[in-house]
């Protein structure tokens, strides 16, 4: 394994390409990390992920992969200590279910709703919709698959972490104790998880990242 | 595995529902099949899927599943003959990354460019583009994934059935021979398939349908 390289562009305010720092955390495997500039992409992200364009793309032994959540299973099939993912195909299936319903229906609602100009009210209101799907399911567990850091929890790395940030910064309240504190809960655990919060972003600075584009 | 029982909630017209009886047949398990009236959900289907509401939604023993590219992972999973994914993460990874990009790219953009009322040369323009990876990824392999149907495959049932019903029916011609003559075969190596074409809807009927549909 000596000349095994694994690489990765990302941009460190983005909750994907921190996605994937945080599996190859979890799981000890060493990489080298490319920032990327999204108003001027480099050619070789171009290269590796020519159908988006886009952050994270992943290399492994020089074969790319894009998405984030394919980059994560991949990574979970590779490297098979500390899994990601239960060793049992409906909780798996079911795993793989909540973190699409994440990246499908909780960040694009959540986004809105935090930065909504118009019609913000009903944003917020199909955001805590979805929420409250992970609420009930994440319920009295330390994390969604149980007592380990798992696939849902990478993939809502969003909510655990930006989402509070960026509620601060634009004084918008969404995700709130009072009505989520399941999910409260889960956010403290997840991003003071020891492996987990080495690979987020600092919070002053992703602070003032969001405080800096609230007009 | 007496006791065993698999149900699936679809419509006929759906290349969703139809990804997971193409599955089952492939893999030869029997299953019940109830037939879904989208005006009129029955309770069942709002109870076992109740974040989405929509077919198909599959149960494996009582347990329910929702969305068809989870449901395909989890029945390769669950029944492990005809394998539907390779035997090696990273082809794995690339078949589910194209499976996604099916998704959430190639089925919005056709659906869009067959019905659009206005900007319909944009919308073909945008459609094709994709189309182009996908016939760039095919190449000459028989299916996507070398000499048997898998995922990529089944995933874009949509584009090697549907897509050509509904060209007929509206009179656009978006995949066409000369455009894409890898993809032309590969639809017509899929929709031929002996297991396939048994579980995909009659060629008249669906016309039908759409020519019904289109004003």
């Amino acid at each position: 394994m000596a000349e095994e390289s694994v690489k990765l562009y990302g941009v460190w305010v983005s909750p994907f390409s921190r996605r994937v720092e945080i599996a190859l955390k979890l799981k000890g495997v060493d990489y080298e990390y490319s920032e990327e500039d999204l108003a001027n992409k480099s050619p070789l992200l171009l290269k590796y992920n020519p159908v988006y364009k886009k952050v994270p793309t992943f290399l492994h032994n020089g074969k790319p992969l894009a998405e984030s959540l394919v980059i994560l299973e991949y990574i979970d099939e590779t490297w098979t200590n500390s899994p990601l993912l239960p060793n049992n195909p409906y909780q798996t299936a079911q795993a793989r279910f909540w973190a699409r319903f994440i990246d499908d229906k909780c960040i694009p609602s959540l986004w809105k709703a935090l930065w909504a100009r118009e019609d913000q009210e009903k944003a917020v209101e199909e955001a805590k919709e979805y929420l409250q799907f992970l609420e009930n399911e994440v319920k009295d567990k330390k994390f969604f698959g149980g007592e380990t850091v798992g696939l849902v929890d990478i993939a809502g790395d969003f909510i655990a972490f930006w989402v509070p940030t960026i509620q601060e910064a634009v004084g918008v309240k969404i995700l709130s104790e009072e009505e989520f504190p399941k999910l409260c809960q889960w956010s403290h655990e997840f991003a003071n998880h020891s492996l987990v919060k080495e690979k987020l972003p600092p919070k002053d600075e992703l602070l003032a990242f969001f405080k800096s584009r609230h007009f």
